[in-house]
């Protein structure tokens, strides 16, 4: 890419690290017999969906169904939406899965109910279990409830009952690996009991999880059928605080001119705001300040680490406001564009609707 | 607008707020003698644009020079970026100032060189100056920076220096009407000595200032001659805990689906996370927790707000959690639509890329 030709905030990102994410997440599913089914609410984006084709995946997990009908139509054939199954949408739910098998999550009878009203077409059904996070779900302990909704669902004429989907999103919680391994071991102990208690019922059942950080760090996952992670394909700094990546493996960064600087505070001031990066921010607990993003050199080739202390420490909606040692107030000048790494890659994308990458300037589009 | 049409997370308008929020701030800028020109980078549509110009306005404000290019298209001659100008979009600068009457924004020598450099257009350039919000800009004391920088400007061919650019966004640490003056009261003092001081060298220069929460309730502008807010078209929950308006006031609502309920917390899950609303929170500083918005109740004329104590209490990116007392649990069901009014509206906005008129429930799409 050409630095010159990026005139405004725009995202970057590199291929290579994105296909050394997915190489290495597909190894570790195949190791453990699992399916792979990433999670494409990060890249949103049909030429990373390619990408993904090229390491064996084929079945996909997306958060709404526009996201669902945007792969549908790049002729991806399997997909789950992994979240509470909207049931307003049935008539869209029904002409989705007229085209593609077409997996759903329920975590209550009412839904099963909606769903049976209205259903005309064949649909895989998950129940949603919580299994720590305390987003949503039913407590993985509440054995009688899954079996009961279980049951529900296999009576249904067109719905089939696919299995246990949860999300250890408490493992966001983590800030190093020991942490999540903690969290991986007691999710594991936890789906073996339930396997256990559910079998007398319901025979083998089927289990999917998916969270960045224990898939990124366990590594025996044969306790489960299936790994829906998304946010490694990216990674970012909020994965970098939890220990589930390194820095080099941050596949994004945002490039972002400056516009002013404020010598009297060691302040430079970027164009790129809220409304580009999201408002994610990232709690230290280091004693040092809340920030934005990680500042980066940008090359022709990519991004280089200068080292630390260096921050996106405001964010207004279009204007962030980045410190600097003293010592480099003069590093860069009004005009030059900086890089940041994204506290939150999949919602810094989100915003930006676009990636360009890094090797070719090539831009690719997202969904909008 | 019929409820049983929203399918999807979808951000409601009321155009009679909206209006009334406009025509209240034109007649405050008129009667203070000031140019009003409101910042669009608040509704960024074009539709809305119109309604403007129903109260007199001619001229707006943007934040990047792609709202610029968005609005120009839409015809509007006389355009402000207010922020201070990327002079890597050199180009884009001149095309625009070919076709309208445009105003960049500067705050260092080093940046009118570089505009120096480049420009083939005749500009408005204004000088930011930090009147406390500390953001960006010369301080309003450093009286004998502004004067070299207006002269330098002055001695460009094409540029001409056309007053002073401020915002008070301090006042957003406001939190009820009093402490909203006492920033007014300092703004203006603070004003009124930097054009004293500027008269022998400058001559009267021209004042601009814009946030929403002075505007909102500061009365006399006269020692000003323009006003440019823009938050104060739709208003939202940040405002409200600012002082700047009413509940009643504020013009947009999110209408989300309930795709889950959690009885034991008393909480219910819909689909709307940040990907929706943007992930600024509202801090409580009376002991109740931070939150993502108020709960209301929707009907196909809008909204109305059943009391305190439901809010939405936790936000991932595509789910939002909202708390409610046990004893309104079961108020709704899965599938039903409740409203949130957002903390940020601007960039609640920007997320969602278009409106749905309560009153008609016809869609207007904005910037994308």
């Amino acid at each position: 890419m050409k630095l010159e030709e990026i005139i405004h905030p725009t995202l970057l990102l590199d291929e290579q690290k994105v296909r050394n994410n997915i190489q290495k997440m597909a190894a570790k599913a195949k190791e453990s017999k699992c399916i792979f089914r990433p999670h494409f609410k990060t890249p949103q984006s049909h030429t990373i969906g390619e990408w993904f084709k090229e390491y064996g995946v084929n079945k996909i997990t997306v958060s709404s169904i526009k996201m669902a009908y945007y792969f549908a139509v790049a002729g991806w054939q399997d997909i789950t939406i992994a979240i509470p199954v909207n049931v307003r949408a049935i008539h869209e739910i029904n002409a989705l899965a007229s085209e593609v098998k077409l997996g759903v999550v329920v975590e209550s009878e009412r839904s099963i109910l909606e769903l049976q009203r209205g259903l005309t077409e064949a649909l895989d059904v998950y129940i949603k279990i919580n299994i720590g996070n305390n987003r949503s779900g039913i407590h993985h302990s509440d054995t009688q409830t899954i079996i009961e909704l279980a049951q529900r669902i296999s009576m249904m004429g067109s719905t089939r009952f696919s299995g246990i989907i949860c999300h250890a999103g408490h493992s966001y919680q983590a800030r190093n690996k020991a942490q999540i391994l903690n969290i991986y071991e007691a999710v594991k102990t936890d789906i073996q009991k339930l396997k256990e208690n559910l079998l007398p019922a319901l025979g083998q059942v089927f289990i999917s999880l998916g969270d960045t950080p224990t898939c990124s760090i366990g590594e025996d996952f044969t306790f489960a059928n299936e790994m829906r992670p998304g946010n490694f394909t990216f990674y970012d700094v909020m994965q970098y605080h939890i220990g589930s990546c390194s820095l080099d493996e941050i596949a994004v960064c945002m490039a972002c001119p400056i516009i002013g600087k404020n010598r009297d505070d060691n302040e430079w001031v970027i164009h790129g705001g809220s409304v580009h990066f999201s408002k994610y921010d990232q709690k230290m607990e280091d004693g040092t300040p809340d920030h934005y993003g990680y500042l980066v050199d940008l090359n022709e080739n990519g991004w280089t680490f200068p080292g630390r202390g260096k921050r996106l420490v405001r964010l207004s909606q279009e204007h962030g406001i980045i410190s600097v040692p003293q010592e480099e107030f003069d590093r860069y000048r009004i005009g030059d564009l900086v890089g940041i790494l994204p506290i939150h890659s999949c919602t810094t994308a989100d915003c930006m609707g676009s990636y360009t990458l890094v090797e070719s300037g090539e831009s690719i589009t997202m969904l909008r």
